[in-house]
């Protein structure tokens, strides 16, 4: 029984920006009340992991265990939790649900308030840390879950119990990017049958959004991505039609022109996967006049802002943006893994790399290959 | 008998840009098929139309007769038109509903496209004017409306047919100014009963914001002017609070600290009725986190941009505009004169000033004017 003790384990700790994680032991505290301790068995690498580590984020602090599209097992709990218990298989969850905040009872966002706070300050609700090195030093954690470690420890609104047939290994990636696609397209947007779509950016986001509006019926689903190589997985996952900004213009076309020209006026809604912020503004300006709305998934990088003129909005196009898919973790991430046995959902398909948990640093540099949506990282190896 | 002869008329001529207009005898020529002629008893005068007027206005053309916010009474009808007929009460609409675009049938925006072409032209939908002066020059239709002229045409589907028991020296006012803020929050925002409100600008459009807000039975209706002349009208018109921030803020206090904070975290909803991009930008920054929307209304110069960081959009506030308040003008006008009857929506509150058609120069001068909200004048006098 490991239940109350502190437990020894492998983990990936971020010392400093642009730096290699180091690979090491370290000693993982018990869950303090409403805390959950996880044996985390797959994770994989995200852009927002590559983001912070980078050093270019403003909030990212070290040293610090990253990682937070994972999956795994409830070893413990503290006291006071009640929706999970040993044995639970579980994912992680960097958007907390509390369903008590005016947040989640407003019904309108999913942007849980409680553990916000200390949450971005890499600390427990309690202020404090859950993870220390050989030195005794204190690593903070990350988005909540850090789940670059054998063992984490969260909030316990920041877990949710999936079914146990769910296979982790795939399924650990409804942690954030398949979610935050799928979301943005059958939630924050509401596509209906017959919209019209286009998808800025066809990363493991940008292609979960095209499933989404697959799922719904959407008329004409555009892949823009300036990689080829990406056409075929667009295809794959739903897209009609696949436009490269780099080749596939008339000389003076613009991507909005084009795409204003092949959709007579302009699209229902688009989706800005890319957190570049001149590709938000060709995504609102493609919008169909009168009621197109466009969706800003991508996290742009520091100080970089969002502009075009306020007529595109006077004459009804709407701009607004979406965080995990608007998804309530705790109350909705069940019905994703339905849709994901129902064939509805694609998850196996994004997983193009697995990998032992010691080779976590190659799983960073496989992000920036083209043919790269995810790797999975085996905690167990 | 004067229908299918030119009649010749009183107008105000708009020459030059930043030149006064010149009080004329025009010709007005019979209307064509499916246009309308009317005798224009009341118009007032919009900050649209002073815009217009400087030449600031980069689609300006000149020479045109001016107008958009007026009501008469059909004098003739051309060929083809059903929906009116001579005697009828009317207000011109700048924004056309012919219901059969793919606009009007979407059931989704007001933004008709049926006339928006040649209406941008100055001209006719035939491309040509109904207008021409003493030496027989062509003059400009403007804004589809031209109600600086005695009689004007206009295309039928940019005419509605209203209740003759609406006294037309106060319901023109609802061919633009009224319509638009009222519209802006009963139709395009949908505020509902207890929402929080900010609306920044109080002129015609802005208390009209409040109104609705009133009406919708919103908990906080919060007005921001840097004119404290406006407080009286504000609170007359529904408003629970009013802001100068020019005189109401603490050292180093944002208009946006100042909203966040006495909102416990942002509004519901929030109107820019100021044509200002910097205040578009703390509208939409004093919005609530998750679900915060903030409309933009005025019109801002030419070439100005509106700009934010995108979190302030992925973190769920929506920016979105309204013109014409979204109101179908056709369908839903007599709507709004019910509310008028039925004293839900103030109108002869906003006349301050009362002119003969002649002294029209002295109405634009009027706009300048704290102490001005509108002013009528009589096409008779």
């Amino acid at each position: 029984m490991t239940a109350g003790k502190p437990i020894k384990c492998i983990a990936a700790v971020a010392y400093e920006a642009g730096k290699p994680l180091t690979v090491e032991e370290i000693t993982v505290d018990p869950p303090k009340a409403h805390e959950v301790r996880v044996k985390i068995d797959y994770t994989a690498v995200c852009h927002t992991d590559a983001y912070t580590l980078s050093g270019v984020d403003p909030e990212g602090a070290f040293p610090a265990i990253l990682g937070h599209e994972g999956a795994g097992i409830v070893e413990s709990v503290g006291e006071s939790v009640t929706n999970v218990k040993p044995g639970d298989h579980v994912i992680a969850l960097y958007t907390a649900e509390c369903q008590k905040c005016k947040f989640c009872t407003s019904n309108k966002t999913n942007l849980c308030s409680s553990v916000r706070a200390t949450q971005g300050k890499g600390v427990m609700p309690d202020g404090t840390s859950r993870f220390h090195n050989a030195k005794g030093e204190d690593l903070l954690h990350f988005m909540g879950c850090s789940t670059f470690s054998r063992y984490t420890v969260l909030a316990d609104v920041s877990v949710v119990a999936i079914d146990p047939k769910a296979p982790l290994e795939k399924v650990c990636l409804l942690g954030c990017g398949v979610t935050t696609g799928y979301g943005a397209a059958v939630k924050t947007a509401n596509v209906q049958k017959g919209d019209t779509v286009a998808v800025f950016g066809a990363g493991t986001v940008g292609l979960s959004v095209v499933q989404g509006a697959k799922v719904r019926g959407c008329s004409k689903i555009i892949v823009v991505d300036i990689n080829d190589d990406k056409k075929t997985w667009a295809s794959e996952f739903g897209a009609t039609d696949f436009i490269n900004p780099m080749k596939d213009l008339k000389k003076g076309e613009t991507i909005v022109d084009k795409l204003v020209e092949i959709t007579d006026g302009g699209l229902d809604f688009t989706f800005d996967c890319t957190g570049n912020v001149n590709v938000m503004r060709d995504a609102l300006e493609a919008c169909h006049k009168g009621w197109g709305q466009s969706i800003i998934i991508g996290v742009a990088a520091a100080g970089k802002e969002i502009s075009t003129r306020p007529f595109q909005l006077v004459t009804g196009r709407v701009w607004k943006g979406s965080a995990f898919g608007g998804i309530k973790g705790r109350s909705e991430m069940n019905g994703l893994i339905s849709d994901y046995f129902d064939g509805k959902l694609k998850v196996d398909e994004f997983i193009t790399h697995r990998r032992g948990f010691t080779e976590i640093n190659d799983a960073f540099e496989d992000l920036h290959h083209g043919d790269c949506l995810r790797t999975v990282l085996d905690l167990s190896k």
